[in-house]
């Protein structure tokens, strides 16, 4: 008996060994095909420079749809389709204007309507109120705020390590700030970019207006600029305003998710899916936000499918269709999964750009976290170290069931906001390498998680 | 008795828990002061503006030393000093020529001596023989060899996860190339710049002729123009060079390392040290290569005062001289620390390049290695993850010892050849936050072994 527990011993972990060996080759062989002969950076380039910047909507999202079918059937995936969606559609209109007049000196601000706004209807001439937070506007009474221009200057707070989190702490100001500045009167908002970088690029994004409250134009200038307009506001309370901007919201418009596949071979009815999003804010390339998920996604399926490797379960990568403003592509795909009774045991994002990686984080059970760590000593020789528990992604939220698990791929957050929803988030700011590095790791966990599942 | 050890391991658990969080407070503040209040930043630019590129025995390493003494000065550290150290001075001469004259089309090349290099005397026009590695220069007769340009085109490997170790495999071409092309009778040798980026920056860096083999210019190329010459040498090997350099070595010069130190109210006579080479390649601004190891060194003395932390031991920052073409400051300071019988505790250096922190390597023994490794826990919140065995640095390695620990900082390493040694290292491609993170690291770092010693 005792020899027999000791044989059964040494062939468990005998295979447990062969196993590690085997993965350990396997992740290998991912990174050389990545980094050696990856088609990820190439197609980055094409689809921000073939296509560009891509809102929902736009005439460049239908381009971008059928680059995107094109890219995929050119792999041969066992099926690439689309799947419709409607989605909004949001216009800038001509080029805005923000006008510093302060007595015999006006300066044009760099200025950029935040998607989803009015448009100012002619010329808004009005003075400015800063606030550096909700609490000091709540503070002032409505007669200080009436007719004026709100200009919420709130800077990202740079002791957070990972700048998501500094993000996170303005982006009500650029969501709902409008909506708070319109219920004490203000006649338009304008925004301190969220960006840690101190320069004149401004960063759009989306908000929206709170149901019941008088609407107004906002917009958002560059974090400089911030600067300079809350110094002039210290020696000069009288100062004013021009803006004029003229988007506005049409009807929605048909446009699609895009999705190949490889079919699994055990479990050809259980998904895996990874993906970013296709459409981007119109200005800039939307290289970082979300190109690199996109290229990123492609090179996934395109990688396993060049080593050979044949999955046990259906492999997706889908390009999903405004993220930025409605995530419409997430609910329609997350509404056809149900329907369908499709089952998913995980789901990745790659939507925090193409720096180099860092690791994961997972919305999934504790068991599903804990299979995820069991992984880490593979990904050790890459340097990826961060395996928490923690948000997947906008575009696979819908998914939550609380059975699949939701991941997201968190590379290096240190340069993202210089980028984001800026017009400088173009090809040449994405780094080679440290783009390739974040799709071998993708690939790598899609691997894992084919081969061992989330049970 | 019982009772007795209960209470014991109550307490000295108590004390630790204790330590651990009075460190990680300690961490979080000095993050806090870099990330918020950092000045390292501007002190590159600095460096990098107003003094510019610097290579040992020019103005330029002239004005870096009254810079260097001047920044430490205004710091007020208890005691800055300067150290003499005679310094090579190799002068590159008018700008570099080099032409692919193929028939009747003459196509320039952006070309770059190596340092070291000696002159062409008027022009080269050599046909070019094209090798992949010394084994098929070694397999080459010298009849196929001389009179010719070897032209050493050895990519540096993709592969590799930490670019430091293709940069090793790829050194050896820059380094020794030259002599072993001239045993074959080769007239000159031509480079493919180390770098894993394509593009036309060339890379220069050091090489060195072996006693008694004939010397001949060397230069390097930008890889997308070593690229260009190898396709044409496929379809056109009687392709020829005219190459034209004026370099020269010229006297040693008198330099400094220059040092500030915060004394020690315990162990004044022990030494922690950190720091970085002030002088740089003549080209570009040495932003990354070494102005960032020089601001991130000044910052752990500046951050540790401004927090009114008095170390244990004595502390210094030191900016040695002359690392990229002699390494004659490390090896005074480490001649004078001997003579002076300085103990060292420990030295840590960066010149990694600007990039974000992931850890550690350190030359040391076991028990230090462990001691190391012991406080990565209090490293986590902040993203370093790598403290592993593995090199210093250049400049404290003439401190090498047995005793004293030598410690190199890691940054991330993707984009660093970029820039290395090239006209691209400027400071527009360091990133704010990324040195600063680099620079808290240190910090923090210094402040643990201070505190706890590495007995």
């Amino acid at each position: 008996m005792k020899n027999f527990i000791i044989l059964t011993i040494t062939i468990i972990v005998s295979f447990q060994l062969l196993a590690q060996k085997e993965d350990s080759l396997m992740l290998r062989k991912i990174y050389d095909e990545v980094l050696v002969q990856g088609e990820c950076y190439e197609n980055l380039r094409s689809l921000c420079k073939d296509v560009g910047n891509r809102i929902s909507g736009s005439k460049n999202a239908e381009k971008a749809v059928i680059w995107g079918e094109k890219l995929l059937q050119s792999y041969q995936f066992d099926t690439v389709f689309k799947q419709e969606v409607m989605v909004p559609r949001w216009v800038r209109g001509e080029k805005e204007k923000c006008t510093l007049v302060n007595g015999t000196n006006n300066i044009p601000l760099n200025t950029i309507a935040l998607g989803g706004s009015i448009s100012t209807n002619g010329i808004i001439s009005a003075n400015i109120i800063e606030v550096k937070s909700f609490d000091e506007l709540e503070a002032l009474n409505s007669e200080e705020v009436k007719g004026k221009i709100v200009f919420y200057n709130v800077p990202m707070e740079p002791k957070h390590i990972r700048t998501f989190n500094a993000y996170g702490g303005c982006y009500p100001y650029r969501s709902k700030g409008p909506s708070e500045a319109a219920k004490k009167g203000a006649t338009a908002t304008i925004l301190r970019s969220l960006s840690l970088k101190l320069d004149n690029a401004p960063h759009t994004g989306t908000m929206s207006y709170e149901e019941g409250v008088n609407k107004i134009p906002c917009c958002a200038i560059g974090t400089l600029d911030a600067e300079l307009l809350s110094k002039q506001l210290i020696t000069n309370n009288n100062i004013k305003i021009e803006l004029e901007m003229n988007c506005k919201t049409l009807d929605d418009v048909l446009s699609y998710n895009v999705i190949g596949q490889i079919n699994g071979k055990t479990n050809p009815d259980k998904y895996i899916i990874v993906g970013g999003h296709l459409d981007s804010w119109d200005i800039g390339e939307g290289a970082h936000d979300d190109g690199a998920g996109i290229v990123h996604s492609i090179e996934v399926l395109r990688t396993l499918k060049k080593i050979n490797y044949t999955p046990n379960n259906s492999l997706r990568v889908i390009l999903y269709m405004n993220e930025e403003n409605g995530n419409r592509g997430g609910e329609k795909y997350a509404e056809l999964a149900k329907n369908n009774s499709e089952y998913h045991i995980a789901a990745l994002e790659s939507d925090r750009g193409g720096f180099v990686p860092r690791g994961f984080s997972m919305d999934g059970t504790p068991s599903q976290l804990e299979k995820l760590k069991s992984w880490k000593p593979l990904f050790i020789p890459y340097d990826i170290h961060y395996f928490v528990k923690g948000y997947g992604g906008v575009d696979i939220s819908p998914l939550k069931n609380g059975q699949t698990s939701l991941i997201g791929l968190v590379p290096d957050s240190q340069r993202y906001f210089d980028f984001h929803h800026a017009p400088t988030d173009v090809f040449e700011n994405v780094h080679k390498r440290e783009l390739e590095m974040g799709a071998a790791t993708m690939t790598s966990l899609i691997y894992l998680i084919d081969k061992y599942g989330f049970e």
